[in-house]
């Protein structure tokens, strides 16, 4: 045993997934559980499936409430990070869901979210060269946006290996659970169901900036994105598709030797064998992203699918993965790769 | 009333739909209904919703059980139409809701289909230039595919005023109807609900060639395609997300304008309000597609996409369009404008 | 052409599926278009699905608006029908989707309702004894709950034989568009999707007294009701399993030529073939209810099943059904009998 | 360390959801898989969320196959288990998911299965009176019906302390994946999503026996049972609402009490809180059952409603909760007890 872990947000999607999480992690211990508005109700009225925290009552989310633990996780609105971050001191692990610290490019940051930029974190994504480095014994751990994970996780290895030309078409169909648990018209279960339906179209998307910030960092020279969410009938999942412009000469088997290679050692990345196409039923509730890429010759494009669970590698579980490494625990511990399904 | 319409494979989904359509058009009356394996049972067996025809029993599907009627719609599988239309007669109108007579590159037929090309019919895309022309008086019409009309309509208006470069990239999440009635292990409800799955990358979907034929028609140029279809957990509707690279100097409002000019006019294809994407809920049995278009400046990409019930306007919906050309009748007769939601 | 019909709550699931309906009946020209807090806006935003009225502008809900025509449906919340309708005078026909004027019994109401008791109209279904004699020529009608026309439909007949005890258990499958559009937590599509869960259990529900009235009035003696709806995750339609004590001696084919009598002449209920059941998908958009009857005998029981679209005969099509009675037009003019499928 | 287990029909759902909580038992190692016709393939074909496993290739499902491990779980189509039982020999821990030694009385299973009856097996439902000490030491194993799980746990607390009569009315709204994996034209995805059916109407479901069996067994008396199975459109999951008559002068705080007192202990059995009612979604991948009771006065009867895994603790969970117990081992060990949502 060893960490205690805090997480503030917890009435939400993202925390009830971390929870989930850390009710199997041997190393943590879950302490003190925080929300905004349901402060002072009991966490089995917002998360009933999470059986054993039932009693557990939700304590407001300050720096006072949050302090005295090993590990932080914030699952909250974009904006309110930093300053709790910083009432924490150096020495906590805060681990941030949101997307404060995930942009270097301020004025990218203030373009999408229109206030002033926080800062950059050590990012959360292992799988990308130079991460894990940069994870390691941090105290501060930004999490990418699901869609970004998933985009990226799909595309990097063949930017990176310059098999592509520098610009990308990604077409994500997603589950409602990343638009989060708030009641909107758009998301009642009687508009969802049997249909699907596009948002932040034209690059309009918070997580525009930030898959173009991953992978024009592995592929030398400045990505041109174009990025459309696809809201689908389903609670969970993110299934990428991927394409871009084949460099002239490039063959198909330099690009699945390119996946092979950057795929084979990690823990939850998978590249599927031939043939065979991710869904993202095959990934539910486990820290597992599955790949397959292929090549279009008459198209002239690459075309490389992703699919993963939005809230678990997509968030809390790329979470506990980072903050393994952060803590220099190994990097898969506590954590799922077997799916739920069907 | 006047015209007596046959229905070959009405116990499938293309058929139960045309079948729906029917009973609402007033210069139609109902001849033969007929099937294959399921030849002589009865019609509410496979169609319970179409109460008025419950008891009709169905007939074996042959050039005889079909004879006799003024139109004879075909919901069969590839390969079966041709042999049939040549014993039914020229005077016959035959709209065949298969692939058979859709390319016009017997070439592309072989390489996709791996049969004999049967020859080129009328092509059932009233929308299309020069389609109504084709259409009036014919007693052959080619139904495309589900996925090319909504992939058509969402590009062709910018490839045919040569806004964009000739290539697109297009991602159509689709329905379960689509992939028909026959039980298989991957279409299972089970399987299907909770999960997006990709099918036929790289170009390999049989109606990437047809894409690339319409596109190419309007481009005056060779339209390099890529395409991927998305199953999604929902019975009906597809939305083709499609974009394609900006000719230099090319500005929103002139897009906006050439799918405004070409829409306005069109009664069953309607250019949304600016900021109103669409969803395939809003098209559930009507014979409407919904279109909207942007411009990503930073992608250097135009931004289509196109959302219609793929059994209505996508098979049935479209097929009685263009039959009612090829008769002489109002295009709209008989036609659901209005959907069913939520 | 005759009629101009207004439609208060036009925004709204009942009001959009009225409108729908209105849309096709031949006898019926659209007025004016009510509703509350969307007053002012286009009704496309509202309802994309209905296109020819996309550009209608919605007036606000008063007896001022809505004055002026021949026929009014109010689609409103309970409490409000009753002021609306006193100052739109008597010759305006008005027909109620909402509950107040539903119960007959005032203790009833107000032990449910928590307000005083309105009154009673002549109850729109025009199925049950008696019904068609009240609302011929009548300016008020009163429209059934959803729950209440499916579990009627499904037990009256053998309650008005007394071939049953006069006590019944009713569990009934429904889908979310009965809980209306108003975003709540339970009912966002992450919640619905993947769930069954009970409401109103234990006789809470306030359909529970109007199903006992009308199953009281047919049996001749006051009927035991055990009531429990169960949300499930479809947008439409009901499916309400009940059951009952059989009389001693009474026999299946007792049951069956019951149902058979009743339902033989109806234009909108049908007694399945021996061997099918219904199900919700069959009667989608359809004013259709679809009903089987068995006989358990190891549990004494008789178990009746009924089907309807919760929004189409369980409301709207219901109300346009005794509209058209009220009116003196054929009782199935304009009214959809196929349903769409899958 | 210790155990070694062979899963006979890996390929299926019930062995799929065995092989993902068996990654999770601390005291298992997988020995062989075998399957039917999917014999010689890889398993990651038939369950890619079990990426582990993923290059396991099943074996023919055949004694010898499963020779030679601690414990054997037989996921087959009833009828096989006897034979292989027999084969393996009495030391071999033989855990049946299949329904041939379930039931006592050979005259039910001959009526509802139509073969000889093959005997009867201690009853994995620990929970029942009596239950746990026949599983304790035992070499083989019944598992009970899914669907007799979660009537026996809503409703026999209430039949044990007779404060309700013998007699019940079950509707239970399950996911579809207790049909199975096997293809068949009603589960397809099409006509699942969005539909409500009922199967087995009137007694006919083979779970019917099995649960009066139970409810007999507590009761003290023949329990006269209605049971109705309702097919939901999501995967997983089942919701049954439960009714009994109150024997005269029962309080609800009896009822609630004898709940309370039955369930305190329970590791995998729930009574929520007060006003809390279970929904499918509570309990997705775990082996609880949650459950909830109340009275209805004006009905005289008791409203019961259980909701559970049909997978989990409807099947593998409860199978492995029995061979803990067959084994020596803490019941709950290596058993989840929270979910996955939404």
């Amino acid at each position: 045993m060893g960490y205690t872990a805090a997480v503030a947000g917890a009435s939400g999607y993202a925390g009830g997934e971390l929870l989930r999480l850390l009710l199997d992690h041997p190393d943590m211990e879950i302490g003190t559980l925080t929300a905004g508005g349901s402060a002072g109700s009991r966490l089995g009225e917002h998360q009933p499936h999470l059986v054993p925290l039932a009693d557990r009552v939700l304590a407001e989310t300050t720096a006072d409430t949050l302090a005295g633990h090993d590990l932080v996780f914030l699952a909250l609105p974009h904006g309110q990070s930093g300053a709790i971050a910083e009432q924490l001191g150096p020495d906590t692990l805060v681990v941030d869901c949101g997307a404060d610290f995930r942009l270097a490019d301020a004025d990218a940051w203030e373009r999408y979210y229109g206030t002033p930029h926080a800062g950059t974190w050590p990012y959360g994504l292992p799988e990308l060269p130079g991460a894990r480095e940069s994870l390691a014994g941090t105290r501060r751990v930004a999490v990418p946006g699901c869609h970004v994970t998933t985009a990226t996780l799909a595309l990097f290895p063949a930017m990176a290996a310059e098999l592509v030309e520098p610009e990308a078409v990604v077409v994500a169909v997603t589950g409602t659970s990343g638009a989060g648990k708030a009641p909107k018209p758009h998301l009642v279960g009687s508009e969802v169901m049997g249909s699907a339906s596009p948002y932040g179209v034209g690059g309009a998307h918070r997580h525009n900036p930030e898959i173009v910030q991953n992978l024009s960092g592995v592929a030398g020279a400045p990505v041109k994105l174009s990025f459309t969410p696809v809201l689908a009938p389903m609670p969970r999942g993110i299934l990428a598709t991927c394409s871009a412009p084949l460099r002239p000469g490039t063959a198909v088997e330099e690009i699945t030797a390119a996946y092979r290679t950057r795929y084979a050692p990690e823990p939850f990345v998978h590249l599927l064998p031939e043939g065979t196409w991710p869904s993202t039923a095959m990934t539910l509730a486990a820290n597992t992203a599955l790949v397959q890429v292929t090549v279009d010759p008459d198209a002239g494009r690459m075309v490389a699918v992703a699919a993963l669970d939005n809230l678990t590698k997509g968030t809390a579980g790329g979470a506990l993965q980072s903050a393994n490494l952060a803590l220099g625990l190994p990097e898969d511990r506590g954590l799922p790769v077997t799916g739920v399904a069907p």
